[in-house]
């Protein structure tokens, strides 16, 4: 199966081609390198003898991607590109919904003109907004509290109007929950620009010494430590969500909504004591006010994936902490530019 | 004062256009001509003595905007453009997200080029919904029921996010009730291609003769007659009401939100009957089935606009009808092709 993977070099695009090359099937690759870097394909070619094809370019460039398309002769997309981080999103909103809303709807007309249906869409638990109890089952209402949020919900929204008009396609909605974790050879990983706006790469940062010490935000909410919890999902096992979509629903005409989590919540404190072990290094630690929009816990009811798509998460808290610090470890200071 | 009018060739740009001559301002009018057509601006010329500057081409062109821009030397925009039938919106919901929601993010990155920081957009009552209540105050609760809706919602919530981060904007979202009516000369009025979305132009394209009924979508509604219920505004208020917001909000740094609706409800028996006092001529109807998503009714509380805008509406369902019939009947076939 030819797959192409807009934002293939990125975090969970990069894990999900390894995975995808492993099963046998071909991986295009289209990233406009604004968060990621080419390195990835040798790391990617390292772990698997194949060199993918990799297209460096633009979403929202609509004769890239029919040039891009024209070549690769795909019958379904994986469409990871985009950006992610909440903070950003509120100092360039703009940026957000141009390249998260306006980028898809470039990629659905192109795919249109092409004559592929089958699109597997990279959203997120963040259109739960706050949800008013635990676990999250994709009938939950859905909101947005930040407009990285809200550029995933519009997305989704688009897509489900357009998936209603066009019934022929095939879309499907994947909800990440908090993605960690790095492939087990240690190659490849999280390599977040400048300040990682997530937790998992914040901890190994501290613990390679790059970062004196972590924050924690909050301690003060009704959780197990009174720190935050949330369902941290390791990337192999979200990767190999995208292969068990691509060959289950997204052969099927509809709209279908997954969330891939794994049905557990960790807080910080656990997370940090997790990978405390797993590294052998102590991992220093502030306690700080809590954050603007940020919920007290969060997971996933995963229930309706491993019905539907016979997949459910199997890597452990001690499988994402020591494949992350294996990669960050051999790779203090991420990949390498050239 | 010079602005640029985005889909300033359509029904409302036009009027708007003519209010803002007469007031001593300048428009420079953008327009695609999709929905519009180009002898537009002989009328305005020939009721105001002038013809405003006009640029042929689409929002969503950067180039062509940006061009236009260093031409225009304008201090704030009007935006019209957009695509607006919502049935049409089901059918096509990638052209409404493509023309409404990224034709937006293309000139708010224009504007933003060129220095320009006044947005008024071009806003819809459909925001609300389905209201609980009517009177329907700014505060209220926004929802969407079809992707016409959605677009003009994901506008504005993108527009609010643009001028958080921005907070030297100034963004006026103006949410219209239901325009109707005509400039008074008969010179201009609605031209909608093909099958007549809206109730008013239905019922004058009936009453000339090029339609040989109205369809009347439920009369068993709890309203006065049992048919659905709205809060007509004449389109010359409306664009007075651009008027007012370009001289006081649209000065002003800030998100502004107004209703522009004259806080009266009309049932469709009541404006058929209307129409045919006016017109002197019976238009037939016929009873239907309900329309999916149709409310029983829906009116402004227009105080917000009165107090901040000082600007009511002040035409009367008298004028709304006999201007529309001078119009249709000065123009059985619309505007001229050439």
């Amino acid at each position: 199966m030819r797959v192409l993977v807009t934002g293939g070099m990125g975090y969970i695009g990069s894990h999900t081609c390894v995975q995808m090359i492993e099963a046998g099937m071909t991986p295009i690759i289209v990233d406009n390198l604004y968060n990621s870097k080419e390195t990835v394909l040798a790391r990617i070619e390292k772990l698997t003898g194949v060199r993918p094809a990799f297209f460096e370019g633009d979403i929202r460039d609509r004769a890239f991607l029919d040039n891009v398309l024209a070549q690769a002769n795909v019958e379904s997309v994986l469409h990871f590109a985009g950006l992610k981080a909440v903070g950003e999103s509120v100092e360039k909103p703009l940026e957000y919904y141009d390249n998260n809303v306006h980028g898809t709807l470039v990629l659905v007309e192109a795919m249109r003109a092409a004559g592929i249906n089958s699109l597997i869409f990279s959203s997120s638990a963040t259109v739960y907004g706050e949800p008013e109890t635990v676990p999250i089952t994709e009938d939950f209402p859905t909101s947005a509290t930040n407009p990285y949020g809200r550029s995933k919900l519009m997305v989704e929204e688009c897509l489900a109007d357009i998936q209603k008009a066009l019934p022929e396609m095939s879309i499907t909605l994947l909800r990440y929950f908090n993605p960690v974790g790095s492939h087990q050879s240690g190659e490849m990983g999280e390599d977040p620009q400048g300040i990682p706006n997530n937790l998992m790469p914040f901890i190994s940062q501290v613990a390679v010494g790059r970062r004196e010490y972590l924050s924690v935000f909050g301690n003060d909410y009704s959780t197990v430590d009174g720190t935050g919890v949330r369902d941290y999902i390791h990337v192999v096992d979200l990767a190999d969500g995208h292969l068990a979509a691509l060959n289950s629903k997204g052969k099927e005409a509809g709209l279908h909504i997954y969330n891939l989590g794994t049905g557990n919540g960790f807080s910080v404190l656990q997370m940090v004591a997790a990978f405390s072990k797993a590294a052998g290094v102590e991992v220093a630690y502030q306690l700080a006010p809590r954050r603007a929009g940020d919920i007290a816990e969060c997971w996933a009811d995963p229930s309706k994936a491993r019905a539907e798509l016979h997949w459910e998460a199997t890597r452990t808290i001690e499988d994402m902490t020591a494949d992350t610090w294996r990669w960050q470890s051999n790779n203090p200071n991420g990949y390498p530019d050239v």
